[in-house]
Order: structure tokens, then C-alpha cells, then sequence
């Protein structure tokens, strides 16, 4: 664990929390400066130096590649099982659309999930004939049954932060797509441990990247149930045979789209900000900080939704205009946002929050 | 028609081709210098500003209005019947996986496509039993039946610059899907005169817009015959009840994903510029400049590649190694690329090209 210094110094390197308390990175992060200079200067590479040639991009594709690794280090797994995405949606399309579904097979899904998964759901749904069957979050494994094909459900959901029970999904030895919009990068990670299938993340949100930036974890042993249901140059073996080749080798057949010279540069000047921090620091005091959040606003009377080990804190406000509570917080410098299905403020807590911002949120939201 | 002195003026934007005789906008664009100066104050806003709130959101979803229009201007279209993509392969794979094709469907496509159309073709091939008739790029027409349920093809081959009969395949009344890769920013384009039902767009070549930006033209007619392949928050009617919402009422239904803020900011920034000069001469410039040099290249014995009224000139060079090739003239200041499997050369020749160095590129070719 760090020194108090050291927690001041990570803050530093954000600059909109010199101006707010900026408590949003569920939908999307805090950037840090050098994500700035990162793409000051691949820009300058672009502009002066022209995009095309060899070398050019071979520089692209190391910087994928690179970029690749850094969602593995984060994942902990091996680059070989990380495609590159634009969104946690992607992922899950990539998912949804890659396995070939057929009336009457069925998905467990839950009540407290994003629209970035319950649309591409929808569409199994109408188009396919696939059963999707909702079960409440917190008991979703019991809804599994001998004719569930997938379960596909938030690994931390975006409503007030509960934490799915992973071991058991496992269990069950149905394969488990996890939606990690609110997990990757906010909370410890080991896909192997939680034994998923697939686990599709965003890279906007808490890892600080670009927008329309992403990754999606596919295990070995699922890789060829799925097929690349969005292929383009480089998710075939042989692009000179693009008709008729089969799959690129590793989960890269699965990336999406061309990956931006300018996007990896960003992606990875943030994931460096917590590579040297430490991800286990960054996890540490990020939970931590989120649980005394939820303390502090329940010894001050308010209702704090369900919530585990994460970074979500979500409370029913005194009023139920919920717009209006966020913008009476926003004037008071907090940077939150509503679930209006649940009739929530939600605050997302990041290792750069301060323990002073936040004992002043509880202020503010009781008040 | 403007002067000497605009063309100048125009090219001078380029800082690329200070250095280089930069000729390969058919991989990707020169970048104008505003791109820069867009992407770097764009990135102020988001890092000093945050990236959260209504109003942030609401500057995201303008900044992807204006890119929408401003690509239906290049289109010919109303704004309505464009999507945001990354890519072309984006808009190609959003038509061939919307279409609910079964097995026996035929889908007619040329020998001279990219590998961006022939992976999705060949996806389903193998997937969905649709059969895919390979004809002669020039002769694409004549293979078109009464069991041909899509003709997919290039607007502008990559090969060499050829321009497909649109008027002849649009009398079949077999809808089609334009390959707009060499298409869309390098020729004058009105999608309904040209009569396809799909048009599918780079932003990085002829556009010179970010890595990972496109579009695609839907026409009103059948716009209902595609479901979204790729679904997600913004591609229902109803965001809140995702899992059983109809789709967006317009063809921002496929849109392709979250519009990033500083893609939009940067493909609008480099729209500007062309814009500015007038779409009428930037076409006409680049086409009258890019048949100067195939007429050169044959007045000096070369054997030029098949072409029409486009941007693309390609030539059999008196080496048959063909990266050797590509080599020595970057070594003299010519940054142009290999068709390999055709033995070609390439130059793309934009409106930024200058008869002076398109004069030297004759020399050197032939040396």
C-alpha cells in the first residue's frame, strides 16, 4: 500500500479533478495528461509523416500488439486471447453473433443489465427465436437449467455495484459472457479464476482510454465454437484469399476492425498511468474508498443500493427528481450521474478519488 | 476551375507532402494541418473538461450530427439515410449480415475486389450456404440472374482505377451494394443517381479523416430489409427497454457503435478543407491530374492498368519485384504501393497532387 503522498501525486496526473470531483468513470474516465500528450504526438507522426508504407504499419500493428498485451495484463491472460473492440457492446455482439444460436436455445440473462447487452439480446430474441429469460441478478444462477446455452450477465452491475457470484455461474458448467463494462479495470480481474467463457470490457471507461475503445477475452477452449460474425483483413488466415480462407489463428479474428494508430497510442499512455501505480494498489484503494463512501451515506440515513467489492455506489436521493439532484450536485463540483430505472445517483470511485472529495459528497447528497 | 495559385494553396495544407510525393490516399489520406489542430483541442475539452454530464453528451451527439450531414453532403443524401461506421468493411459487413440471406440466395461480386468485401462474402458462404458468383469486374452485369438476390461490388476497383457501369446494374433492379472504398471523397458521388441501395464509405482515405471512421448510405426504400446486425444503445427506438424496443427511425439505427468526440471532430476538421475549396473542383482536379499521369506513363511505353474517370493509376513497372519496386521510389520521394496479385503499381492522385511531381513520378517510374 502506498503512502498518502503517493495517492496525491496519482490524482495529479488528472487535471479534471482540479476542477470537479469527477465521480463518472461507469460511463466514461478521468483522463490523465500524458493520454493528452500521447495523442499530440501520434498526430504529429500521422500529419508529418504520411499513413502508408511498411513501416508505417508495422508501427500500427505494434502498437496493437502492445495494446493487446495491455488488455491481457489486465485480464490475466494471454494476448493470443484478447481481441480488440470499440465498446463492451461490441464484445458482446462479437459473442452473441459469433455462436450459432437456434430457436428454442435459451439465455439467462438478468434484471439489472445495460442496454449494450439487453439489444444485441433483443435481437437473438426476434430474429433467432433465442428464449431470453431474465432472472433477478443476485440469484441468476438458479435460473440456469439443463436447456441454458449462455449465461450472459454483468460481471459488476452498473446499478448500484453488486458483484455477480462468478464460482457458481462456473459451477454450472454452462459458458458464462460476462459484460465487464463496470469490472475491467475497476476491480481485480483473472479470467481464468472467475472461469467465463468470454469476458467483454470497455476501454473508455475504467482504464481511462478513447472512446470506441475495447477488448474482448475469449477462452481457448470456446475460441472455435465462435466465428467471426464481423470479418474484415485481418480476421482471415491468408487476406489474399479472403473468400475462401479460414480464421486467423488467435482471438485477434475477432478484433474489430482495423485498430487505430491513434486510439492504441491513448489506450495505452493511460493503462501506463496504473501500470505504474500498480493495479493491485489501484484496485485496493479504489474499493476501499467506494466501501466507505456507501458507509459514510448509510450512517447518514441514506438508502445505498445492493452493492459488493466494487466501485459503484449508488443511494436514493432525498427528492425523485433525480435530474435535479444531479445538477444540484454538479453546482456543488460532483460529477455524478442517475439510474432512473432504479431511482438512483450513482457515484463511481476511482484509486484517483480523495478521501476529502468524497467525506464532502456525503455532505452534499444529504444535505 | 481555380487558379495555379489555389491548387498551391490547397496543397500547402498537406504537411506530408512538404516531405514526400505522398500517392496513396487509396490506403490512407495526407492529413491537413487542422486535423491536428481539431484532434488537440478536442483533446483539451475532454481532459480538462471531463467526459460526462448532458452537456458533454449532448456535444458528442451534435459533433456526430454534423459529421452525419457533413457525409451526406459528400453522399448526395439526406442525413437520415447515413450511418456512422469505421470502415467500409463496417458498412459492407452491416448490409451482408442485415440482409436475411438463406442458402441458395446468390450474391453477385467481381475479381477485383478487396479483401474488406470478399471476408464477409465468404463468411456467408460458408455460414449461410449463399452462393457468391465471381464475374469479371468489367463485364459484372452480364452475370447477374433472376436468382441473384444482391450485386456487391466496387464503386472504383483498387486494382487499377476502374469505374463499374452503375446505370447497367442498377437497370437489373437487383439491389446494390457499392464497395465506396475508392469511391466516395475521390469521385463525385450522388447515390441516387447512381442508383444503389448501399453505399459503404472509408473516412480515412479520400475523406482524410481518423483510422476507423466510414459511412453508409441506405436508401429510404430499403432500409427496413436490414435489421442491425450490430445492435446496441443507440440502435433501438427505446433505450430503456432495449431487450424489446423497435429500431431508431432512422439509419442512425446502424451506426456503428458510439461516435467518438475526436473522430468526429478530426473526419470533420478534414471535410472542412475540401468543403472550403468546393467538392466540384477537388473531383475534377484529381481526376484530370490522375489522367495526365496514366496518359505520361503510356506516352513512355508503360502498359497502364485498366481505368475509368478515377482517382487510381496503376502500371506494370519494368521490375517484376514488385517491393523492390515500391522501395526505389520511395527512395526517390514517391510513396505509392503494390497490387500484388495483378503485378501493379499503384498511385492515388489527389487534388493536393502537383503536375510538377506527377511529371517526375513519369521519370522515375520509367528509369
Amino acid at each position: 500500500m502506498r503512502s498518502v503522498t503517493d495517492a496525491a501525486a496519482f490524482r495529479a496526473q488528472f487535471p479534471v479533478l482540479d476542477r470537479v470531483s469527477y465521480l463518472n468513470a461507469g460511463t466514461e474516465g478521468p483522463l490523465p495528461r500524458r493520454a493528452a500528450d500521447a495523442v499530440a504526438e501520434r498526430m504529429q507522426v500521422e500529419v508529418t509523416g504520411g499513413r502508408a508504407g511498411k513501416a508505417y504499419m508495422e508501427g500500427v500493428r505494434g502498437l496493437a500488439g502492445d495494446l493487446r498485451a495491455g488488455y491481457a495484463g489486465v485480464l490475466g491472460c494471454d494476448p493470443a486471447d484478447v481481441a480488440l473492440t470499440g465498446s463492451t457492446t461490441d464484445g458482446v455482439n462479437t459473442v452473441l453473433g459469433g455462436l450459432s444460436l437456434r430457436p428454442g436455445d435459451e439465455i439467462v440473462t438478468s434484471d439489472e443489465e445495460h442496454p449494450g447487452l439487453l439489444a444485441p439480446l433483443g435481437r437473438l430474441k426476434r430474429l433467432a427465436g433465442v428464449t431470453v429469460t431474465v432472472a433477478p441478478f443476485a440469484r441468476i444462477v438458479d435460473a440456469v437449467t439443463a436447456s441454458t446455452r449462455l449465461v450472459a450477465c454483468s460481471h459488476v452491475s452498473w446499478v448500484s455495484g453488486q458483484v455477480v457470484d462468478t464460482a457458481a455461474l462456473a459451477a454450472t458448467g454452462v459458458p458464462v459472457l460476462l459484460d465487464a463494462a463496470q469490472g475491467v479495470g475497476a476491480v481485480a480481474v483473472d479470467v481464468h479464476a472467475l472461469g467465463c467463457a468470454f469476458y467483454a470490457g470497455s476501454g473508455q471507461k475504467w482504464l481511462c482510454g478513447p472512446e470506441g475503445s475495447g477488448c474482448l477475452y475469449v477462452s481457448r477452449e470456446r475460441r472455435d465454437e465462435l466465428t467471426a460474425p464481423w470479418p474484415g483483413y485481418a480476421s482471415v488466415a491468408d487476406a489474399s484469399q479472403a473468400l475462401d480462407s479460414g480464421p486467423a489463428e488467435t482471438a485477434s479474428r475477432f478484433d474489430h476492425g482495423f485498430p487505430p494508430g491513434l486510439r492504441s497510442a491513448w489506450a495505452l499512455a493511460s493503462l501506463s498511468v496504473f501500470e505504474e501505480a500498480g493495479w493491485d494498489w489501484v484496485h485496493g484503494r479504489a474499493a476501499e474508498l467506494a466501501a466507505g463512501l456507501a458507509d459514510g451515506l448509510a450512517q447518514r440515513g441514506l438508502e445505498v443500493g445492493p452493492r459488493g467489492r466494487s466501485t459503484l455506489v449508488a443511494w436514493k436521493p432525498p427528492t425523485e427528481d433525480l435530474d435535479a439532484e444531479v445538477a444540484r450536485l454538479a453546482e456543488a463540483g460532483f460529477v455524478a450521474r442517475s439510474i432512473v430505472a432504479h431511482g438512483l445517483i450513482r457515484a463511481s470511485v476511482g484509486a484517483w478519488s480523495s478521501e476529502e472529495e468524497l467525506a464532502a459528497l456525503v455532505d452534499a447528497a444529504v444535505a
